[in-house]
């Protein structure tokens, strides 16, 4: 028996694997080897971190997952996974970052003693956790199998969430709230960046109440004036200045399970061109939210806020949102459907986005984003409740 | 001219870049195209949480590096590396997250737009941020190119820390004793684990003076009891409980630069087997500073330590430290030299590493260890200073 403390009920992990494996079925995968961590936990309840070195879980179309991973990490796979320990299985240390012998060596082992020496088996080609090497030295050590592109395969079966997990979610939007609160009361001039991001930081992680804060999957990017024309700058010990924006970008974490939000905050008075993009983003925002139901498609989404910009005749090219839920570093995306003018994946209740129309400008940006579930009917309803404006202190 | 914010001087980039091509002659490579964003920082001062999207940087034999990545990303390139703008280069958003196109389609375009066409060219095939798929679709773009596995050259070069290098390990070494005091401080019976992890990454970002604290590429690992005996379980929200050990693996950050640092802290009376294993450890630690001599193996540190152990009758396998200094998340090691008694790396003075010889017991867990500096003569000296020795409170 398992000492499991995985976060969900097996009958959630028995309709994630059925799910999964209608999609190995369509793709005529005899097993999936899975190393994007976001898609180990959400089959298995793993949780460390481990993801450093080489570790993934194997699905075949019969009986329990198999996660595999370093000698060490066996343990606390039997601490999180659900599966009974016959099922969690190590490779020795001195496979550890060796230029000698790799752990893919160890997993064809495994593969050949499961019987999949022949077969056709899925791997994550497109994936932070799946090194060229890896691929070559599997592809080597397993001359007579089919390895196939099965990225994002697991993912996009996490497209719709279930009930338990968007009670995760909405753990994590109050927690995103509280983040973004503590960001906007303790902007002012003169906080020194850092001192700023420890304080939203240490919000996030006491959580609410019970529901305690797990780290988000991104730390918060919270850069003022020119580095905010900067997408993804991260802090300095610089104290904030009058006459600048900083955007939040922040989530809020539950058992890894995130929530997106970003809010601007201004100190001093922002110029009539970043008041006239604040009422467009939130004009924007309020069509987008309105354009993202059931039935309708990712792109309408953008479309729809792309419409607005157009009126206020602002300039905007990109993307402007991803799915997001389950998820660990470096990215809180789900890595499927965009919410982009060229994805016309079909909305459907339970679907959760990041919609995060950002403006990066010439010497500023603005940052003002929801993350939304679509609902059975009627426009999407944004999981946490912040005003949509842009902060301004003195 | 750059507006550049990189955080060394130039003629340190300069001292980087030569020995990188000296490493680069020795494998015959008229070109590498570095992926690992501490390699990316190593050798332009970009930083930015952009790694979750494709990026790199380019290094010919001759003039300024190249660094490429999403277009958005620019801005930041800009604002952080040392290069005329000319060299700092971005794709398009719709290549990001696509199936239909890959930014290595961009890469392959640019390598040959300078020249590269027939090039020999190392990328880093065992990396988190070089995927199998990044390496076939750069494969297929460029028949006539010869890509050539260059793991870790970039990584080696990092071995030896400079003067201005040793001075941040010494800031985020301060910040370390901060977090490792703030840790031993605020454990107590009855305390949840995440409101002790918040006030730990709080003490860590504000820092120590001046001295502003950056996110650690590792977040603080934290287990107690059972959950221990594993060697990388996060936290949650339970509260500590008497007649636990509890280790805390953490590190300060400043500006990259990591100085890592664990101790233990047992609520109650430990067992006598627990205080004969932290002799152990505390007397084994010693004896592997007194070989981390310059002339010396880093096997002779492992095997000092294993000597002891032994003296002691406890087992042990299993790495117990490796190079560590400038990182990125998803680890704070920079994947070379480890100490294990299977490696034979030739010990200098200005080597940095991560002396992390843990126990972890069938019941219980105790890390204490040490970020040590070789020295040009006598044993290496750590580079924090917090008393070696289990922490019993009540």
């Amino acid at each position: 028996m398992s000492t499991s403390n995985a976060p969900f009920e097996r009958g959630e992990y028995a309709r994630r694997i059925a799910k999964t494996r209608a999609a190995m079925a369509a793709q005529g995968l005899d097993a999936v080897f899975v190393t994007d961590p976001s898609n180990q936990a959400w089959l298995t309840g793993y949780d460390g971190w481990s993801f450093y070195v080489h570790q993934g879980v194997l699905l075949t179309m019969e009986g329990e997952p198999v996660w595999w991973g370093r000698h060490m990490d066996m343990m606390g796979g039997r601490r999180t996974c659900w599966m009974a320990h016959e099922n969690i299985v190590g490779y020795g240390d001195h496979y550890v970052q060796s230029t000698e012998i790799h752990p893919m060596q160890d997993l064809a082992a495994l593969l050949t003693a499961r019987g999949l020496e022949r077969a056709r088996i899925g791997v994550e080609m497109e994936n932070y956790y799946y090194s060229a090497k890896a691929h070559a030295v599997l592809s080597a050590e397993m001359p007579h199998a089919t390895l196939c592109d099965a990225t994002a395969l697991v993912n996009w079966q996490r497209l719709i969430k279930s009930d338990a997990e968007l009670g995760f979610i909405r753990k994590a939007a109050r927690i995103s709230e509280k983040v973004i609160e503590t960001a906007i009361d303790r902007a002012e001039v003169g906080v020194r960046k850092n001192d700023l991001v420890a304080d939203i930081m240490h919000a996030g992680l006491t959580g609410v109440e019970d529901d305690w804060g797990d780290y988000p999957a991104i730390v918060p990017l919270t850069p003022s004036g020119l580095d905010a024309t900067a997408a993804h700058l991260t802090w300095d010990g610089t104290p904030m200045r009058e006459g600048e924006a900083t955007f939040f970008e922040l989530s809020g974490c539950y058992r890894r399970y995130h929530a997106p939000l970003c809010r601007t905050v201004f100190l001093g008075t922002p110029s009539d061109d970043m008041r006239r993009a604040e009422a467009a983003q939130i004009e924007g925002i309020a069509a987008g939210l309105d354009a993202a139901r059931a039935g309708n498609r990712t792109c309408d989404i953008a479309n729809a806020f792309m419409g607005v910009l157009a009126k206020y005749r602002i300039e905007r090219t990109g993307r402007m949102g991803y799915a997001t839920g389950l998820s660990y570093p470096p990215d809180w995306g789900e890595r499927t459907a965009s919410i982009r003018s060229e994805d016309t994946t079909v909305l459907e209740p339970g679907m959760v986005f990041h919609f995060m129309p950002a403006l990066w400008m010439e010497s500023w940006g603005l940052e003002t984003t929801e993350t939304l579930l679509i609902t059975p009917e009627g426009p999407a309803e944004p999981v946490c409740n912040i005003e949509r404006k842009l902060f301004v202190k003195p």
